[in-house]
């Protein structure tokens, strides 16, 4: 056995014989009271994985799905091949790194698969850091910086992408205080977000989404950073549900509103925000909070409810775009600068 | 005993002998699921019923506090009426109803004080009546209209401040839909406007707080109606956190916003909504979910916190004021109107 591969979400355990390669995931839905390693090495796992939000993060998504799948076809003949990468990409619709991911793999014969996920693994720890790096420099000291869901170690392979642009600057010692939105219905941020921010020593304090506006009318708030699942042409961009609010409310307070993601999040198939399909979720995560350990209903059981995991943010309310290729004020720029 | 006189919340049983009196409310942290009516007829259990929110809501928090102060005053002598007067008064500092209720009684002699009591709560009853007729008209067939919070027959003697106007509309024949806020921390509209609204027949749909902005960008939503705590002289009006971040996302989105409250809601000593005091509550609130029944924290134990149970929303988003007194569409015509 290899030593293991881990990042703060995800072990790769690979030994010599690749039967013995194990692909592990911290369970997110235990967070913050149990740290529980989940085994997802089997195609059917790590799609229920991904469903049930065990793995989570649009970059983590992709690199998870990309070990998974290239493990997968070390051993596995093109037909059973094709139908894992068609279920792990239907395991989340609106995460665009997903269908990215799986599609660079499968351009590829079988047996160079497992490398580029390990490739995709590497790249992305990097494409994190320089991300950090791009967008530290528009955080300014003493800065109030407000940030919604959960974008940090445990939604990448590496420091994250709103988060980490956060913690840079941080580690660049700037004197920072995060407002870290609960992010309901599924609580990223009250669940995730303040862990990671307890584990880094970052000040922060967590509100109630509805709380933010509040925090920007009395001027506590200087920026706003957020993660994206998905970047139309347009620059319209996809991310967790109640973005869209905070980036209304930032336009209103004459406050920055920026995006951190990496380049693989970019989607030129769709011309706009409204091409991007957004998931709709169970009513029970709306009725009350569903979680791996307890689940609590506070809403009768007939509420009908509207879940959307999603929401868009048009160009329009976005300051910037932080890439791990620099930061961009313009669609135009943005789609005109990187790999893409 | 006479007959109970009763409403949504409150239960007053008179007897012949003013000791057997007894007034009882429906604790509202048990909704929906269990209804549980709590002896409420002493100043100290009353006093941390409205501390706890097992009664709450502006005007249904006056109502009560006078009933319980004027049964009071029946047996007791001036100094100790004056110190429940003072220990009601300090229980909840945002809701200005509960300052305007104590004041009317303790201007009359002790024996007017029951009497009075009783007539304010027949006069909520009354001015939720003419509030709802005077609102229905700004609704128009076929509106989606979204509220906060719970501003229903729960949260006053009648039948209600802004889910009154939607009632009334309704009952008018107007086809409406009703977009429930769930409202963090506290989850009053998904655990009682749901409840309310499952008992009127109306139909609803249960959102998150975040999901409002993202329902108005889909055009789901043509009115905005919420209740309030405080109306300054100036306009600004304190209600439930998440109050103004709706109020941005309705201006942003060119949507009229409508404040429905009694004139006992004005108060003419705050210049502006600067001057309003706002409670902030305990963290266990924002670090999960802390009911009556059962209790749920997701967040570290240890995550610092802002629980600010209300926000101001400034005059200048207010499309109007729905009173009993009629519609207003400035804080000048607001407050030359009624008998402030």
């Amino acid at each position: 056995m290899h030593d293991a591969l881990q990042t703060l979400g995800l072990k790769v355990s690979e030994a010599d014989q690749p039967k013995l390669t194990r692909i592990d995931l911290l369970d997110q839905q235990a967070l913050p009271d149990h740290e529980v390693w989940v085994d997802a090495t089997a195609p059917e796992t790590m799609i229920s994985a991904i469903r049930a939000l065990k793995v989570r993060g649009a970059p983590l998504i992709g690199v998870a799905a990309a070990l998974c799948l290239g493990h997968y076809a070390r051993s596995h003949v093109p037909e059973a091949i094709q139908l894992v990468a068609l279920a792990l990409r239907q395991a989340r619709p609106t995460a665009v790194n997903l269908m990215w991911a799986i599609d660079r793999l499968m351009q590829l014969p079988a047996e160079a698969m497992w490398p580029e996920a390990l490739a995709i693994l590497q790249e992305d720890i990097n494409l994190c850091q320089r991300m950090g790096t791009a967008g530290a420099d528009l955080l300014a000291n003493g800065d109030g910086v407000l940030t919604h869901c959960n974008t940090g170690g445990l939604a990448t392979a590496g420091i994250g992408t709103a988060l980490g642009v956060i913690r840079t600057a941080w580690e660049q010692g700037k004197e920072l205080h995060v407002y870290v939105d609960e992010t309901r219905p599924l609580l990223q941020g009250g669940r995730l977000t303040t862990w990671e921010l307890e584990h880094l020593n970052i000040p922060y304090t967590l509100i109630t989404d509805n709380m933010a506006a509040m925090l920007m009318q009395q001027g506590k708030v200087q920026k706003v950073i957020t993660g994206a699942d998905r970047i139309a042409r347009n620059g319209d961009s996809a991310n967790k549900i109640g973005t869209y609010s905070v980036a209304v409310n930032a336009h209103y307070h004459q406050i920055p509103f920026y995006i951190a993601a990496p380049y693989s999040t970019l989607d030129a198939t769709c011309a706009s925000g409204s091409e991007i399909p957004i998931e709709t979720r169970a009513a029970e995560e709306v009725q009350g909070v569903v979680q791996a350990q307890q689940s609590l209903r506070w809403a009768p059981a007939t509420a009908p409810v509207y879940n959307p995991a999603f929401d868009v943010t048009p160009a329009s309310l976005i300051s910037a775009w932080i890439t791990d290729q620099g930061v961009f004020t313009s669609a135009e720029a943005l789609y005109g600068s990187g790999p893409v």
